[in-house]
């Protein structure tokens, strides 16, 4: 029996250092574990993600941009999430559908409903077993972007009201929807973060377990 | 006012001379009209043109060749077809929404309820006012494709019952919304198919030249 598995969270909220921890961890334990992330996964989605990130493009229509996450994700599904899934494994995403819900919704302001529609139609209607939300202030998300040295990006340059949006469309998610999101603490040291990670993660396995 | 014309029909039906030469004869009776194509017609459309139509990508999920193409409408429209529209111009689209309806519906058998609603979210409902279907059949416009000495596409490889299925869904379009679509015969010599199209581009023309 399969698990899948994505991470959520706005900027900086450690969302790429906890799927390394935890894949790393369930690897150990001898899981078929494949972690990937979005946009990216595939040829087309790092093609994608070179495009949706890149500063020049600013000034892309909202539509545009929600088209193309939703169009690279369409491909990761059918020829890297669902393939994994049929053959039993667990599938650890940094990002899904509910990153253009949250970002191309709750930051942009599309209609929910369309956006919602929309990735029905690519993913065939494959939603996570459990979403972990990494939540973090704003501000400190933004500052830890900042400090990281990574190259910054178009979603990094947003007013403070584009993230602080984004960050409340992620809270309202999870507590319309609490069977499937679990809230995290982001701002504690990154070791803790992992252990409520590995806790919430944990509870699910047993599933797996029973079938091997 | 404005008018907002576009050319589809199968391959080699030969909507790209039929849109130049419709194009050179309105610019030279003074008309603002612009002559653009999908996908292309911006820097990403161009860019996910290269994409849909190379052979290396043969395999992509019909989600995501739908997706893809639609993410490149979107910018289409909100950065060159608005704003022509807007200013009072002609503009002539080489293939447009009812493409993706007909390659992606009628061709790969993709729900059409949900394609429309994709075509709704990315143009926020703008549909042309006049169709003109350049009607061929597929083996007639196949030979003339491997005649042209133009590079053949994806679209090129695929079986004859899958362009079958697009010819089909263009007639099919024709008959139930007649007030938009036109029908020609494509096969007629190109300056006799020149003839019926500037009748019935000419017969919309008043329209504008009212507001003179």
């Amino acid at each position: 029996m399969s698990l899948f598995v994505t991470f959520e969270g706005p900027e900086g909220s450690g969302k790429t250092t906890q799927c390394r921890w935890l894949h790393q961890r369930l690897l150990s334990l001898g899981y078929d574990v494949v972690l990937t992330r979005e946009p990216g996964g595939t040829p087309l989605g790092e093609a994608v993600r070179e495009w949706l990130l890149a500063l020049a493009n600013d000034g892309m229509a909202a539509e545009t941009e929600a088209l193309l996450h939703t169009a690279a994700r369409a491909e990761h599904v059918a020829s890297i999430i669902r393939p994994a899934l049929a053959r039993g494994a667990i599938v650890l995403c940094d990002r899904y559908a509910d990153s253009t819900l949250a970002y191309q919704g709750g930051g942009r302001g599309l209609e929910e409903s369309a956006l919602r529609s929309l990735q029905v139609f690519a993913t065939r209607g494959l939603w996570p077993d459990l979403t972990i939300l990494l939540d973090v202030p704003v501000e400190v998300g933004l500052a830890r972007r900042r400090e990281s040295g990574e190259e910054l990006t178009r979603f990094d340059q947003e007013a403070l009201e584009f993230h602080e949006r984004v960050r409340a469309w992620y809270r309202r998610a999870a507590e319309r929807e609490p069977e499937r999101w679990r809230v995290v603490d982001g701002v504690a040291p990154a070791e803790e973060v992992a252990r409520q990670v590995w806790e919430t993660v944990a509870s699910h396995l047993p599933r797996l377990q029973r079938v091997r």
